[in-house]
């Protein structure tokens, strides 16, 4: 039996870990608990967006003092996600997911909110963007849900992945060696890197088959989709990191999750949903119960919202994943009633294209 | 007694007229019915925005064809305001508003929507964002309202103000004269040139007493604020062009126009009550009935949005005005349902700090 | 024989035609011996530059009073190439090319600057960046020789091509047609693009032969360069336009051009060799003499400029193209001691990666 | 007598201290002899660049881990200045100063690179912009002085200082105190501090008096300049920190420095004279003897580079501090050979506006 808790903390700055420190200070967290951290940090989310790395870095120092690892132990033991980009009302903040083994007594009759985490090894840059990392991906994903003690599909309600990206040093690298990358472009890299991880999961989940996965699907065949997905790139890594979030019976806690879909950026009616599945029907429900909406934004690649032409495509000032974070985020964060959502850009495969899933974690 | 009309028209681009060419084509709009034309162009909405200019160039270029006039007569005649910045979901368009007289019978005991314009005389540098400005805005909307045909205060319920910026040009010429202008930086100015108008809206209505105007009250004291002005700067002109929409009984023709204020950048509840107050209750009757939907965004200058940090005004790569439009048109456009909507960015003493009023159009 | 004559006008706007008026009215240029018109405008120069169709419709309508033809009339007779981007020092202006018959006395024993013009078809959207694009490049240079007097291509300094790019309309057409376009990023598309039109003149002028020309050889090939080319793409157009200048025996007027190839980014010393071909030694020459600079600029691809690492390609928020017109603009504006020059970003195949041709028109 | 040594180590990356850490470990920089690092991180420069920090972190903590202290006792025995900013061709990087005693011979007769450190006390929001950051960093700067052995002010060649911005939490802070601060803009704010810094130095060096400073001359009166001050404002700090680079016969070693003053952003001259006054006459001589290059970039505050316009202060895309590094950094790079060097941006009253000061440190 595992108890599950996920406390949210906002922060001041992609190096402060004040927020994290009092919790740990008070005993409200238990470093070695610790399982996962997701955060939003306040960079630009694409390719030079060093706020994850730097996140990442003083979560795990601080992390490594108290469990007398070295940083890059810790970050072997905990699965950061750090997604850059707090565009519009998004606020900067981390979460922390913390598990417990809790005794052996029997599975409840009632679900509750469970977690595993899992990696890959080290991609080399070729084969971002391919099979290679769909298949790598759904294999870390079939782990997590058995770390996270899921058996069933329909249990997993958000799966996030965290990804590389190709910088212009990979890409270098690659034709060294006379290899082809799938593209020469570091930014678009991140969307082929975020689309295969996305394949992987919908693989694993048997939401596509076997079959259907190729290198040539990957940000061609718009068919292909994840429900539950939820992937971001940065520099700061060369392997997938894959945190699964669910439901079982053999979890305790006072936490539950669902999720819903939104088919397009401003689909407000899906986040509704994602907590009237959990029974939460109004805001005053909603600010007493809901822990963090978690939801993926892109722009809709046809170019059109419905049925007109948006611009975020053709902006050549502004990538156009940081003008979905802001147009996605301010959606849920007016349904939810609060700013301190994690919105994460660039929906490739996950969901419908322009759409993106979205998870809502409440107390029970 | 006048006939109102009200058409939105999708661009291509910010020099592309073929929409109105072809509504013109077809007889459903008469060129010299047309009083003002409201336009979202695809620029950045700040100082070098020159979507703007070239929307406004094109369009009277276009009528100046029709009514055998010069552009410069055009511009004179019909009121063009231009708001640049369709950040995120935003689809660029325009408004094109038509009037005619309709008969001298006696007026109907319904009101219907009308609207009024007037201009004011040029500014020099030094009198934008001070009180000069605001008093002659405050008297070009009295004879907007007169124009319109509006007495009651009440029955204003939407003010569009285009209005000057500070250029690095004009800051020149000032100190070249010797005289401070009210900030040197000329994105700054906009904010300064847009506050010191919805002071004169807010004057003109009553919202504000002639004592608490000064030059220390633009952008200080934030209790000041209008309801319905709605300001947008742009570098294109040197002079104030108001636009005044409201209801009267002297107005005949199908559309109603109705406002609420929306109190910080979620605040979707502000937009159901506007459409509410036409008897628009659901996504259906929207899209059956709704003509345009008008807001102002910005970001809340204490830097939270329910009671959360937001990392609007320390963006050095996006100016704040792009990530408030880009948040609040997609909270506007998940309620109305529709991506066609007018948000303007920068709402100083529009609304209470981080809120602005937002106004529906719509068939009676 | 042919007289022709190149002006050099400031720009206070891309708006701005007055300063061409005024040479106009002055009887300096006689608007039927324009032939063509390069423009440094100050948009961000990549995929939503609207600059850049701004300036051509505002000088075309100009033109078009003056020649009593409709716009887009003169757009077929006149070449404008406008080039958005005037990042760091660089001055927007337009260079006005005349030219007329000048009877028809015998070749001079020197050469004079001359220049020729032609167009090539529309492209399809799957046609940009791959062979077809090449070779009807290549072609159009010929015709513009053949325009320009010039029977040796030694005595071609500089060829100027505007080309289109994919906006995400243009993809989603080929998309809707069941084929695929060079790529779906519409930013990458304007270098693949550029690059096809710099192999086109390689072609043309003998620097590559037919058979290594292929959709393959286009942004991969390196070794393929042209050492006069300068592309530019736009939204503005579907086809290419080619300028050729260069020097003929034929052409009589005050003028020469000379060119070298900068094999970096900072590479002054070959802009100085390029004003020493004309004799231009010092500051105080240069002064007096020159007339205009061209130049390209691009971000080398390999990640460093003299073998230390640069960050333009990794920038997600700013386009490496304009972190290469700002750089490579304040070198040949130190060297030519004015910011009045044309540079232009993106370099593909114009000269060795991360380097580019440049041009100086003098007085002779 | 002192031994100053001076190392120029490339970083891949904020995060990137393993250039510093093979210094180390060869024993080529003994940690204990580290007195100030300069490095050149790649962010935006502006308010929210965490690169600065990101990077001051890592090298503390790594210099930390030698010196067994705190890596906040590191910061307050080495003085950090990460300049954001490698916009065009300059190449991340940081520049390590150590000094140690080298016995008490008697002063040479040549003078050779010294150099000194100190720091104000942290300063309030309402002091940043104005007379009490000009006194306290003056006094900074003579306490400078004397730690570098430096007694007449004209063996001062650079002094750099690292100030603090207002972020919107300073500027809420003070508003809540009653107390008003320079400005509310976050960005203005950095050249209040670098304004007000500079003056600093300006008055510790006698270029300016004490009777010619008031909060009114910060920003307004542009006769008012220091030719060695190079000020950065960042986000991370609340002090200021000087570092005094100057010659001394009481310093050993085998450095020299020379500085000069660029009228504009475009005057390569004055870096050649930089070059020349050391003795570096060509490029093959800048090749095997310059250390590094320092120069302060800034967009002409009147609008104009060498009376054309340029557009980088209307530029609401890109701050005008990146512009004029790109620019600056690209003549420079383009003089000496290379771009390492460390250019950084808001010359305000360092040097004439639009210029600024430019040092080289070469061996002897």
């Amino acid at each position: 039996m595992y108890q599950v808790d996920v406390t949210v903390i906002p922060c001041r700055g992609p190096g402060d870990t004040s927020g994290l420190q009092a919790h740990i200070a008070a005993g409200r967290i238990v470093p070695s608990d610790i399982v996962a951290v997701m955060g939003k940090t306040e960079g630009n989310g694409c390719v030079n967006d060093f706020t994850r790395e730097y996140a990442t870095a003083a979560l795990a120092a601080l992390l490594g003092t108290h469990l007398q690892l070295p940083a890059a132990e810790v970050e072997k033991r905990v699965a950061f996600v750090m997604s850059g980009g707090t565009e519009g009302v998004l606020s900067p903040h981390v979460t922390v997911f913390s598990r417990r083994r809790a005794g052996e007594h029997a599975p409840q009759g009632s679900k509750r909110l469970t977690l595993g985490i899992a990696f890959t090894r080290d991609f080399r840059p070729e084969e971002l963007g391919r099979r290679v990392q769909v298949e790598e991906t759904a294999a870390a994903v079939r782990r997590a849900m058995d770390d996270a003690g899921i058996d069933d599909r329909r249990d997993v309600h958000f799966v996030q992945v965290k990804c590389p990206l190709l910088s212009s040093t990979h890409i270098g690298d690659a034709r060294a060696r006379g290899v082809d990358t799938v593209t020469m472009d570091t930014y678009e890299s991140m969307g082929y890197s975020r689309g295969a991880s996305a394949l992987g999961v919908a693989l694993a989940l048997g939401e596509i088959q076997p079959a259907q996965v190729s290198d040539a699907a990957v940000l061609r065949d718009w068919s292909l989709t994840s429900s539950v997905a939820s992937t971001s790139a940065g520099i700061e890594l060369d392997h997938n990191v894959v945190i699964v979030l669910g439901m079982s019976a053999r979890a305790t806690g006072g936490l539950v999750i669902a999720h819903d879909v939104m088919r397009d950026a401003i689909d407000a009616a899906a986040v509704r949903r994602a907590l009237q599945a959990l029974g939460i029907e109004d805001e005053a429900q909603a600010a007493r119960r809901v822990v963090n909406v978690f939801a993926k934004a892109e722009a809709s690649p046809d170019g059109l919202v419905r049925e007109q032409r948006h611009t975020m495509l053709n902006d050549s000032d502004i990538n156009s994943t940081r003008h979905a974070r802001a147009a996605v985020g301010a959606v849920v964060a007016s349904v939810a009633g609060r700013s301190l959502v994690y919105v994460s850009g660039g929906a490739e495969h996950q969901g419908p294209p322009g759409g993106g899933p979205v998870a809502v974690i409440a107390s029970a």
